[in-house]
């Protein structure tokens, strides 16, 4: 179930089966020479909507700008910086909350993200603290390639290549959605090199495609069909235990 | 041209040709009984993905929650507060600053969203004008029912019963787009009462299934697609404008 | 009655007649070749003043720096950004409310205040909103020179040349209360030209002297003397109907 | 000169000869049983408009809210919080500071704002000193009553039941500005309690008439109309001093 | 008592003796030629640790950065913005406000943080009074210089030389406490000059070595014992004092 | 080379040999039965301090509060929210920033700081992409734990109850550290359950008495000292190696 296609009144109506929702949530970056600058949240975005089709999980409208301040230097970027980002974050529980979703899952596809969505919540839950009540709700963040079984999935099909950015594997997923939008490049190394990450005028001289330790070309259309499928099914796995868990144990 | 579905080389190509973006803003928040959630951000996204389809135009990913604090009182609305809408807005503009678009133009599909984008314009100016310098880029707001040619438009379909909140026109252009998402429900008055927009519980109380002065059924999604036709038609001539527009002219 | 002639007790009387307070807010900026720096808000406080002689309505000290980053290339011009007048319109707003206060009208001198205002008002509600409970106030911005009537008289005493910045019927009413501080220049051409506003640099580009398609050397303060008339009168009568308004009809 | 009473070419004029400006900054709060709850702003306004009358020297429009959370139990006092306090006056100083003056001092009228204004102005040379340049200009502030010459004629004058909150020598000038605004009430005890400023439910509970250690009753118009002259004098020649003061010594 | 060295059943165990803490303050900033970087945290520091070793009172860990934004050209020193600052003291009293403290006493060993220490505890008394309840906790500054009986003692140990920044007699407390730091510096004039406090680089184009007024090299380690025992005598009344205090006389 | 028993102008001395500072960086909060609660800023102050007594490297004062807003519910533990922290942090980055470091090294004894301080590092860069230039400063965080070498210890010190909060290791830190201040209690289960971390409220309910999956009993200052040595090692080593990491590699 689609949250944006979905009435007022049957969100209403699904809160009396659950109080979980499931958030995609992404960056809108560079991905090197094929990748295409939405992967990031296509991806979570595409596993989630298969997923509904197959479970009765609701799925809230996609969040597609993160933190990508490192990706600045690279045309058709865009980012929020940390501290909007979890503004951004901390409004969209509260008003998920304010409605009685109790159970708050985020469907990342983008690691740079991890680190902020976590100080989001922690400011959520600190607003809470400091007044000493409860905060109603429970939020949960997973990317999808640590989805169980999927990493193990993508080691099989690029035992090599894969690296941290604009990887194969997510390229795959946008592939297999959008077949209308592969795209090709010659581009050398074959391989990327590695290494850290600092701000954006760092980081184009260091990565000059965009790259980070991946092979992009060893993507295709198939790929991308098994990784979601396998995040799919660990995805309803997952959703429905968080779903599942008893409330917090406070007194009142 | 959709920049999500677009590489960053292919982003740096387009600067080449135009420094204009096309972003589709909205909200997601209840639309009556009738409406879907997320009419708001459909409609402009809907008519900016059929603009680029006639027109070497570049629409941005949709910037899809935005000012929608007066529906709280509704299941599956999601708002941001006003300050953190316009931090966010800010760091949109920043980023494709960053790029060197120099004419940002927000199509946008929630009339409550207009003030706040106002706002974040002029903080985004205030920071240049305080600081004695150029800016750099200029912004444009625009809701679509706005466009030239779209509210006689909206007249003549809907001579009575149009309203201001969960519209027969705003639904008409998402059952155009959306099909398999048309909806239906019995609702009394055939008209929605009108009146003030203050804090979600007064909202509510006012407006029981959340229309206000509509008739939503009044909506088809022929009428819809009327709508979009004539919107694209207005949407090209006015970013091809603003593109031809001359450059601020202070003296350097 | 004038809020800060008063004591505390004389306010505490006052609530006892009614919940409903005026605030003048304008800005401190350019006002052309021959329009004083104070104009924006001296005249919602001029007419406030001139309103509270003659019937029973409360007045507060005047907001007199607002949203004018675009005149900071003008010297003299003081303005705080978008988020900061937010900031302090809130204040004002939570004081007021703290006292018993539920309608709050702020009667407007500057346009370019108007969207800003309009944030902030958003902003107090959404703290309402995703609370879930009542905001406890209403408020409401009005612009003088939409006050019923003022507008059609505007257009008989300026049938060309009024414009929208540094206008002679905002020079006419400073003129009429301040006839100490009455101005002359030679400026050309005659009518300014008019265009958009983006920030500092660009505005004192395009507006050599600051005016905005006006003539202001059409302003006499016997014209301003009729425009505070008309405005007190058609006042008046709004802020008595906002009084009148019924209560929020939420149930608790 | 007074900047809302003049022309920007005017102030364009005033910066070929001085680059100093006074602010009149007080409070909007309850003084007691008869002082008027604008007393804190319009003391300063009085000293700087009278001042200007005899020097040339400039008077900003006055700023009439600050710091006066602890007086919140009263009716009529509006005050912001000392974070919006402080951006509010830094946005001023900016404001100028753009313009070209060089010399800001706020002549305050309401000790509850100092410890702010002094934060406000810490914040401001913060800016400057995190990114290693000059600020451009420096920031004053002074109560009026710390004047030369002033506080030992408030001694001579009220040789008991001064106080500090309320007192008699504020109410004095007021009265003598605003003969048609003398307040009366009786009072007791004749001098009230001092002791601890906290919040404004804790004061209220210990200063039930808002009085703190003063007998405002002993005020007099002449009395206030002396504490004028000697505080013009005295800040003519404080201003003087502070705009003959060199500039910065730094290098370059 | 040190907090730090103690569980957090101890402390709930306190708390049943009493609801005061002490927190040391100041800030890591330049002393002049001879002085620590840490001397302004350090004094507070050692005072406090000291008198817990004679008295029953609790102090926390010491709050060692704070506001030093003009001493940041030179090396060394790390400072808060005030608007920083506040935030990070709002926290601190937050925190030990919800364990049930109700007297709040800070120990300050930095002139330049007072202000901004007073305006945090505005900031946290007008959360309170906007809302219009007790804030539960009240909130007590004191330089340790001017704890009773220790200016006098400086003035007796320090007749001439010892100026307002890098001072014999907080040099002399570092120095009883970490004899391994004892610096020696040549330096030049004996006794530096005086001015006003701005910005970073105008503080240090005005004082080469850092030094404001003082003579630091008259410090011995005797006198920082001398200063020591009698501020941990005034230091351990004065929060007996303030813990002994009664409640707030509010009603309810 | 402790920073803060250092004068300013030993630490110009030192930045002629090196550019790279550590900060120990933790948080004050519950530790369970027996542990300090000043353990998390304890252990890695004890750990950089020994590594400065035998390699020259600079340790700047400790940040001894973090985010520890689910400790809340327990006696003494001070927390900052997110926001504030990220804050705080920024401005100890941009002060030793702009002495000319340019490596910064987090020595962090708190895993629930490690989202928030990645989150600040961001948003210091962000600051300089959004302006596309270098920051000028690169910064890094390390758990003490995750040193080279020291899991591995740990594994053998504690094959089982070790837990991840109020843990063996750290508590045998402090006890090798502070032998004065080793407690004991009596405690059960011997070894702690595990789960989620959410909001003080619902930390409290899961954890009675604060550990988490541990048996702090197993500590014993040798080990302590142990763990403190392998750390020293490790960490001595890759602060040299980030010294010695060439500087970015962009053009200008």
């Amino acid at each position: 179930m689609l949250l944006h296609k979905s009435t007022w009144q049957e969100i209403e109506g699904y809160l009396g089966r659950s109080r979980t929702i499931v958030v995609p949530i992404g960056s809108n970056e560079q991905h090197g020479p094929t990748g295409l600058l939405g992967t990031d949240w296509m991806c979570p975005e595409i596993i989630a909507n298969e997923a509904q089709k197959s479970a009765d999980i609701l799925i809230a409208p996609t969040f597609n700008i993160g933190m990508a301040q490192h990706h600045l230097g690279f045309g058709g970027t865009i980012s929020l910086r940390p501290s909007t980002f979890m503004l951004a974050i901390g409004d969209w529980c509260r008003s998920l909350g304010a409605h009685g979703f109790t159970k708050l899952y985020f469907l990342n596809g983008h690691g740079g993200n991890h680190s902020t969505i976590e100080a989001a919540f922690s400011e959520l839950y600190a607003e809470a603290s400091f007044a000493g009540r409860p905060r109603g709700f429970s939020c949960k963040v997973r990317n999808w390639w640590e989805l169980r079984g999927v990493m193990s999935l993508v080691s099989r099909q690029f035992p090599s290549g894969h690296g941290s950015h604009a990887t194969p594997s997510e390229i795959a997923i946008t592939q297999w959605a959008y077949p209308d939008a592969i795209k090709s490049a010659n581009y050398a190394p074959r391989i990327a090199t590695s290494g850290p990450i600092r701000e954006a005028t760092d980081f184009r001289a260091r990565y000059a495609d965009g790259r980070m330790g991946s092979d992009p070309g060893l993507a295709t259309p198939e790929k991308g069909g098994e990784l979601v499928a396998a995040a799919v099914q660990a995805l309803i796995a997952e959703v429905q235990a968080f779903d599942a868990e008893p409330a917090s144990p406070y007194p009142g």
